[in-house]
């Protein structure tokens, strides 16, 4: 049995940016097994003293030295972090000095900035996303399609949904999704409702075997799910959007992220000023 | 007018991680403005030297040093991006070479690892979450509660929805949630699907004043909306709440993110062991 290491996300905030940091250098060592432990809201150093308490507590347990990723805004909680003997990784000591000096201003050392409410604009938009999405999920409604960001067409199960959420949830992209169902193959034209939304439309696609095994979880021994019938709408979704001029990425191997960012990039939905 | 300086995401994978930590730090430089530019999927040395153009175009355009933010995977493509005169933070450079030593491995520079799809049993559970909460939305269905993460409970319009979203997408944490309607109050009961799931019920409330600004813009000069019947709604709904034994949090000046950290801390969902 290999020792496992414990990682401590820890931060005077929600901890979302320090757990995020982590995870993505984790993900360069992939034959190493970590425990997670998250530590947000440490905002005094009363706080950190019991934080430091549970670092000891994993160090004698594991006999390896934990790994802290903190993101800590106030210095006197950070000072007080390394107390403990762990492998501290403190995000803003390191990135604030050098943009302080770049930027000639000192940062504001405000706490709970990045997930808090203090960016309400940008804030508010990111909810009235969520909303919107919702509301225009698997093409519910045709209404108020104008102020959609992006159209996300393709056959049912093609990935739709999870990338309409995640456009929205981290992104404040108001996405709108609609399938491609039998009766706009036999037509071979888009639905109507979005002849006029024709820029903003991005197509899903999968391949057909892939689409089966997803639609078999779902309704097993279905003609939907079976090989012909997927093999057929898919055909059919290509020379559709292929005949309209939609531009299409295939969603079989990426992920949502992966999908999101090319997305964002081929529509063109513009970086947004932030002050 | 103030210069603008513009800010660029570069990575070889999605940007996301990129984006998120740059958020992180500019928040704390709030009465600067920048204008934000993403450049994901910047691998190999021909497409940085297309993404360094832009950076300089961008230079002269604000007559001030551009500020990169990057998470290169590819030492190659690293290097080719210090030709370039701006203020170059790039996260993996910085923090890879610590936990090598730390780790006593090399890590294994591969592109993609954290918002690709290596990590598949992490990413099946996040696409099972999404799914699972936007069924269980709004108390839409009973059924399969037992399977949930955490059920949230609250009046119409606290929050519920966009929490569970946030909670599915980024933590992969199966959240339903659950109106508490009149009908509840007048019995002054939790709805029956509810009783043997206690354990997993988490309250969100607000003051009455924020619940009928909300549901105002909803349904303007409804009861529904009115200051009278939000009060009663949301002291009703605490009333039962106490009663029941269900924590809960206000959600009135919280962000969804500082929602989701308080109530996996308190719900006590544990964090997985990654491998």
């Amino acid at each position: 049995m290999t020792a496992i290491r414990t990682i401590f996300f820890v931060s005077d905030g929600t901890g979302i940016t320090a757990e995020t940091l982590a995870n993505s250098l984790l993900s360069q060592f992939e034959h190493i097994q970590f425990r997670q432990v998250r530590m947000p809201f440490v905002d005094t150093v009363a706080k950190m003293h019991e934080c430091i308490q549970q670092i000891r507590m994993a160090a004698e347990r594991d006999t390896l030295r934990p790994i802290v990723v903190s993101t800590l805004i106030n210095p006197e909680v950070a000072a007080a972090l390394h107390e403990v003997d762990a492998l501290v990784l403190d995000f803003f000591s390191i990135f604030i000095a050098p943009l302080e000096a770049e930027l000639g201003v000192r940062s504001t050392h405000a706490i709970g900035r990045s997930h808090g409410r203090a960016n309400t604009k940008g804030y508010d938009q990111r909810i009235e996303a969520i909303n919107f999405t919702l509301a225009h999920d698997d093409g519910v409604s045709d209404s108020d399609l104008e102020n959609a960001d992006v159209i996300l067409v393709g056959v049912s199960r093609s990935g739709k949904t999870p990338t309409s959420l995640y456009l929205a949830v981290q992104f404040g992209i108001k996405a709108a999704n609609y399938p491609l169902i039998p009766e706009d193959f036999e037509r071979n034209k888009l639905p109507g409702s979005l002849e006029k939304h024709r820029h903003k439309l991005f197509g899903l696609t999968i391949t057909p075997e892939r689409l089966a095994e997803i639609r078999r979880e779902r309704r097993p021994a279905s003609t939907y799910a079976s090989t012909a019938n997927c093999h057929a709408e898919v055909e059919a979704a290509q020379r559709l959007m292929r005949r309209e001029g939609i531009r299409w990425l295939d969603s079989t191997s990426k992920s949502i992220e992966e999908i999101a960012a090319t997305l964002i990039q081929e529509v063109g939905i513009n970086s947004k000023e932030r002050d």
